[in-house]
This record gives C-alpha cells, structure tokens and sequence, in this order.
C-alpha cells in the first residue's frame, strides 16, 4: 500500500515537472533527462512511469480534459434550456482561460507537434471530434426544445470549438491583448443570441 | 535592370523554397542549408537578400497578410451594411481556408515560435491587434447605422478574430474533419445573426 502511494506521488511529480518544463521551454527543448531533475526520479523511475516522453505528453493531455468533460457536465447539469447550459459552459471556459494559462501554453505545443506526430495527432484531434460530436448532440435538443433555430447543428458545434481553440490560442499569444475571460463570456453569448429561435 | 529582375526572381525562389520546406518539416527542422538548396542559391545569395532565416520567416507572413487585406478590403466595398460585408468577408474567409491549407499551415508554426521568440511573437500578435481593431471599428459603424446591437465592439472584433484563428487550427489538424470552407462561412453568420439588432 505505501509503495503505490509512492508510486502514486513520483508519477505526479514526474507529470507536474513535464508540465513546467514544457510550459517554460517547450516540448522539444524539454529532455527526459531535464523532467528527471525537476522531478528528482532517475531515468529508470521515469521509464516506470512512462514508456516515452510522447507518452507522457499524451497522457497530460488526456488527463487535463477527463477533467474539463466533468467540469463542463456538472456546470449545465440543472440548466432549464440548451441556450442557459452553453452560456455556462462559456462562463466556466472563461474562468479556466483566467486561471490555467501556464498550462494552456501547454496545448499550444500539442497542436504543433500533432502535426509532425501521428501519434500526437490521434490525441490531438480526437477531443475536438468529441466536444464538436457533443456540441452537436446539444444543439439538436436545443432545435427540439425549440429554443434554438434550424441550423445544422454539427456545423455549429465545430463553430463552437473554433471559437474556444481560437480564444486559448489568442490568450495564450496575447496575454495582455485584452480580459480573455470577459471575452469567452461574451463570444459565447453573441454565439448563443445567433442560433437562438427568433420571436 | 536585367540584374534587378533576376534578383527579384531568386528573392521569390528563396521564398516559395521556405514557405514549402517549413510547410513539410517545420520551422526548426529546416535550415538555410534546405532552402538554399530547394531555391538553388548559395548561401552567399540567401544572405544577400536576408539576414535570418528567421527575418524571412516573418516576411512571408507579413507578405501573405498584405495581400489578405487588400483581399478584405475589396471584397466588402460595395456592400450596402455592416452585416452584408461581414458575410462577404466570412466567404473570403471560406475561400482561403479551402485553398491555402499548405500555406496555412505556417501559421501554426509562427504562433509556436511567437511563443519562445519576441521578434516573432511582435509579427504574430501585431497582425491579430489590427484586425481586431478594424473589425472594432466596422461593428462600431454598424452599431451607429442601426444594423447591428449595442455590443462592445471590442469584445465583438476580439471574438470573430478568435473565431477565425481557431477554424484556422482546427482546419489545419484535421483537413478531413469537415468542409471547412462551410463551416468558416456558417460560423460567420451565425455571428452576425447574433450581432444583428432585433426587429
């Protein structure tokens, strides 16, 4: 029991030590050997863990968005309708892209690498797929609950992940550019207020 | 003059060399060396007319979004409102998406270098500050023509730029995930429907 707490603790540590090597320097630059001595594991420590540093990466990313879908599920669970359930969902992204932004400098890299790296692309690519495919499925109810207009709904899902990619990639260059949160908020809505049913 | 032309001749050459090596390999992986020898000048040629590879690196982007606000700036001319121009401008939009993908894809290598480089970074945001304050500008006129509603038109010129650098990424990681093309184009309207001032 006290050896996978252990266990436990070094592969934190070896995914927190990836994350600010990564966020600091980028991907390429960032060596196994450089995540070792942040993390203070040895390389064997670390091929214990991880079979690569690509696998690392991959799995930081999936680990970061297994908690974005919770987040995302919990904050429109008890919405009354579609258009009120995306309107918190863009609140909610709008405080992530306040508070991570260390991190998201992070997804920039992924999306550099997926397009060198199969393997990258595959983990890449997949979330949008499903956040659009979701989207989607959300949009479509908001048509049948007649609070939203006959648009096609996958088109607006992907429109939606656009919006979201293009504000992290925008906050992420541009810091100081503007209140990135205040802008999710407002996008989301000027979105929302396009694909609602007229009168 | 002669010697003029074949110098601007080489000074293209060098350029379509870069655009298709960075395009293949990316920023990093290619070097003076590869783009000399695509281009078919020495060294002492590429030197001539550049003094980095990452001074050319910045002229194409620049260059490329010279001729993309010419492009803006014609196709919304004529149109008789706010909203009719912002739609003409999605089309064009479209348009470019689905023919420039391999050109595209140095976009996404600027914005990781404009990461660790401040020269790039100044050439990378710089453009995205301009539009979103010509967008601002053009949504504050429709606000005063009475087309568009009474939103910030900062915020408003912030969320299409986002909009269009996300369609952009998200076209470029996953070419096949959709018609691109469409969904720049739907995206917009949907916008400007959520811009537009009701009845």
């Amino acid at each position: 029991m006290k050896t996978q707490m252990r266990a436990e603790q070094t592969r934190a540590r070896i995914i927190a030590a990836a994350e600010g090597s990564i966020a600091r320097q980028g991907y390429d630059a960032t060596s196994v050997d450089d995540i070792c001595r942040a993390a203070g594991v040895t390389k064997g420590g670390f091929y214990h863990h991880f079979p690569s540093k690509q696998a690392l990466f991959v799995e930081i990313l999936e680990s970061w968005l297994s908690k974005l879908d919770v987040s995302l599920e919990e904050v429109g669970a008890d919405a009354a309708t579609v258009p009120e359930r995306l309107l918190r969902m863009g609140q909610l992204g709008g405080h992530i892209l306040n508070q991570r932004s260390g991190q998201l400098r992070i997804l920039l890299e992924f999306w550099v690498q997926a397009a060198h790296d199969p393997t990258v692309w595959e983990a890449a690519t997949a979330p949008f797929r499903r956040y659009q495919q979701s989207l989607a499925v959300l949009i479509g109810s908001g048509i049948d609950e007649g609070t939203l207009e006959g648009v096609d709904s996958r088109v607006a899902g992907q429109a939606i992940v656009s919006l979201g990619v293009g504000l992290i990639l925008q906050s992420l260059l541009d810091p100081q550019g503007s209140d990135w949160g205040h802008v999710v908020q407002e996008s989301v809505r000027v979105l929302v207020d396009g694909l609602r049913r007229r009168g």
